[in-house]
């Protein structure tokens, strides 16, 4: 259990930040030390330095609903169940990263490729996938456990519990549905915003805020308006991820720029210039994205169509034009003002941020 | 929700089994015609197909384990836990099949064979192993639902969540275990037990009987001797599957009896073979055990060593000790009459079986 006082300053998005990792890294590490699991104790060094330098933003978004909704005691158990959505996007991240074959995360290689070591021969490489399975596994099961001992009355629990059911099933069929796109390149940018939808705006800004919301009692209205700022906002973060991992330095985002081109993913970004490309470039787009030896040169190369179609102009614009929905739904939205500060300043690092 | 009254027949095993099958069933048909989930009816297809024909003996083992202690109301909400079991199972089924790289289960070939479609390129093999990844975590996600709806008693979640977690960590150090020691060719045989105790003793026997009897409200004596039958049973319910992935028939068990022996699965009777085989046998054993080519003719030289050696005939003594153990147990176990008489008939047919 953790020995750390939660102050009032949590309402402050750093303050909520440390709270939560607190949690998190008292509870790995409690697991790495219990003899009973001495074998696990590599695996679960390994989810430590993993959980090491995320954003928070799920977390953070879950204390902000919990604000936005009025909430003002169970701060332990709010950062608890924040954590533990954190906690979950750990094993999200472990198996998206086998999905998409990702070499990197947050500027260290990614867990399966940490347990195949060099890449070597086909055992090695099955060793890595199926660690890195197991330990998704592993965080999945411990984001319950964190869950379940968070101190939920049962009216938090029969309020938050059909959301957290929501929010997961939401996030497989949206990580389903690129991974089916995945390589099938198209112009449709409605499929790529779909996508988008379920993996992000809704898995990232609107159930956390929902489950925060929830566990402060919130009513129809407060979660409704939690949903008109989240989706446009969350729509803008993921256009901002795409166009990071296009043009992101890997210093600031941790991931190879090259990484989503050669898995060919179905982006918005990629939708618009294959729509406004000429059949040259859209022949070179094809060719050129997905292609999993591609190199920097072939990446300029695409780039340069990117901004030659307005594609990358446009995708800015959408970013923009989400950005101030989501800021307009803040000036009527039933929230404490406090919680309105605090989600107007995210939206703003949220979606002009460079990593 | 389910439409079908549960009678009190459900002591009997064949309707725990019926019981839950209708939990199941009903619970994915629900999700497969759900419209906001159209995108997933495909996986969800795929799951139902997979849950067809397994044996239930986690379900049936919760529902004894319920009775055992003296359970005798809330039918529905113990069917639902044990369903909710079974889902997990699934999950875990899902993903050893990758981790093992198994071409068959339950005499179809395993999610991510399917996935993959014919043995193909590089791309194709990622979406089978990428998919199957997720239908597993559909099916994590989707047991924690089950749970989540079965109507506990804030006693009952208080009771039964902590067993539940140690479940789901004890499951997972096996499977990691297991994972570290396939193609590690050992004579240790303690070695192949623990991976055992892990995977089976306790995750298939132990476990469901404690979350049942939890679920009736055991003191600690009962536990303990669900504990003290269990772990035997367990154990000789995973050397039986050892003998049955060597010696099998596919139209029995509904898995190659090929796919151990080329996983280079570390299993006692393997150890127990290097272990009593001269020079020439051991070196024979490791050079067939662990090839992912392996014939049949490999496997029956195998077969041959492991008759020589005397493997085979004390792994079915060590089976039978541990079968008589059980049965000793449940001697003087502070259990129901009706649920020793039941657990006594499942402790033959899970060490006698040939399926």
């Amino acid at each position: 259990m953790s020995t750390h006082t939660i102050s009032p300053d949590i309402l402050d998005p750093v303050s909520a930040k440390a709270a939560v990792d607190n949690v998190l890294f008292d509870f790995l590490d409690n697991h790495r030390k219990n003899p009973g699991q001495r074998q696990l104790a590599q695996l679960v060094k390994l989810l430590e330095e993993f959980m090491v330098g995320g954003k928070r933003i799920r977390p953070i978004l879950t204390v902000l609903g919990w604000q936005a909704a009025g909430g003002e005691n169970d701060l332990t158990t709010v950062v608890r169940v924040a954590a533990s959505l954190e906690m979950f996007h750990a094993f999200a991240l472990i198996h998206d990263d086998i999905m998409d074959d990702s070499d990197t995360r947050r500027g260290r290689p990614t867990i399966h490729r940490i347990l195949a070591g060099k890449r070597g021969d086909d055992r090695t490489e099955r060793f890595g996938i199926g660690g890195a399975v197991l330990l998704g596994d592993l965080a999945f099961a411990w984001s319950d456990n964190l869950l379940h001992t968070a101190g939920l009355t049962p009216a938090q629990s029969a309020a938050v519990l059909p959301i957290l059911t929501e929010m997961r099933t939401e996030v497989m069929l949206g990580q389903y549905l690129d991974l089916r796109a995945t390589g099938e390149l198209t112009d449709d940018v409605d499929a790529a915003l779909t996508v988008n939808r379920y993996k992000t705006a809704k898995y990232t800004v609107e159930r956390p805020l929902h489950i925060g919301a929830a566990l402060a009692g919130a009513d129809a209205p407060v979660l409704a308006a939690c949903t008109a700022f989240a989706l446009p906002l969350g729509e803008a973060f993921q256009l901002r991820d795409d166009l990071l991992g296009v043009y992101g330095e890997v210093r600031d985002t941790g991931k190879s720029r090259l990484d989503d081109l050669r898995a060919g993913k179905s982006t918005a970004l990629v939708a618009l210039a294959l729509r406004a490309g000429d059949a040259a470039q859209r022949a070179r787009l094809r060719t050129l994205i997905g292609d999993p030896q591609l190199d920097e040169t072939g990446a300029e190369e695409v780039r340069a169509i990117f901004a030659a179609t307005g594609a990358r102009d446009a995708v800015e614009r959408m970013i923009d034009d989400r950005y101030r929905r989501a800021l307009g739904v803040l000036d009527t939205a039933p929230f404490t003002a406090d919680a309105v500060t605090a989600l107007r300043h995210l939206s703003t690092t949220a979606t002009r941020r460079n990593s």
